[in-house]
């Protein structure tokens, strides 16, 4: 967990990199940007930022912030247990570089490695490298994780409805649902 | 219809219009804009241009650049032939205004009017201003139009399956697939 104050700087931090990128957030968004430690508490190393635009029983749209090197952790989206599909997203870079991990292949010299304290709880490694402009689709039920450039990055995410609930995380010590 | 030559003029204005935001596109992206002119040979005043980014049988993105005054000729998104719910859609404003008119209550003093010539085809007129940050929501089957303001506009749409075939336009000249 992080204190308040953290959290709070984080949030700041993020408006102002939206910002920069000249994303236009209303006051109340910029008051409910969330700002996720998966309950490590390394936000620095493991954390992601971010703004739901929308969020209906059929699609969802955010805008994902990631500070210079900040991972999120290996997850997956599995089928609901109402029956319907998981969660199928497509990230696309609007600024920076992220270096996405998926289930496949292993990309042999990746650009990054997950946090060295949670190597354990990292198995997907075919690598997809996403500069402004270039996007990738994540089918669902298929592991992935990412980490930012030295830039840090900001990803759109267009996707069917998200629930966060019912993601899988790798890590078992990870939970997802702000508390 | 418009010659090759207004398409592609209007292909590189909206490009460049885009890259003014900060919002990046792939080479191939950007030959691959969308040039809408709805059929009647009128662009500067009856048209879109739209780039759009995924369309899977779940979701949609696509990014939607009006230059000022343009107009998107009234329609809506009625369920479709194999069952399946008509498409809902989010337009959230990146830069300029725009007003968005749906079916409802009217609006007295609106903002602006439909064009001069085509007023018989245009019957939604409960007014929505969508200045940079602010975003609407369109149900399916509800009828909506939406005109750019003096500085044009780009409007992210977030949806469902996307799938121009099934469109419904009032004005009936109109034919909204590209030749
Ligand atoms: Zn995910
Ligand atoms: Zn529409």
């Amino acid at each position: 967990m992080q204190t308040k104050e953290v959290v709070q700087s984080f949030r700041e931090k993020t408006a102002h990199y939206l910002k920069q990128a000249n994303i236009v957030l209303t006051e109340k968004e910029k008051s409910s940007i969330e700002v996720a430690d998966f309950g490590l508490g390394r936000l620095e190393q493991v954390g992601l930022q971010l703004i739901t635009y929308v969020n209906t029983d059929r699609y969802c749209a955010k805008e994902l912030v990631l500070f210079p090197g900040q991972t999120c952790p290996e997850h997956k989206h599995p089928n609901r247990a109402n029956g319907d599909r998981g969660k199928q997203e497509t990230f696309r870079c609007r600024t920076g570089e992220v270096y996405l991990y998926v289930e496949g292949e292993k990309t042999e010299l990746p650009k990054v490695y997950p946090p060295e304290d949670d190597l354990q709880y990292y198995t997907a490694y075919k690598e997809i490298v996403l500069r402004a402009g270039e996007q990738y689709t994540i089918e669902p039920d298929t592991l992935h994780w990412f980490q930012a450039g030295e830039e840090g990055a900001i990803v759109s995410e267009f996707s069917s409805n998200s629930d966060d609930a019912s993601d899988i995380f790798t890590d078992t010590r990870i939970d997802r649902l702000p508390k």
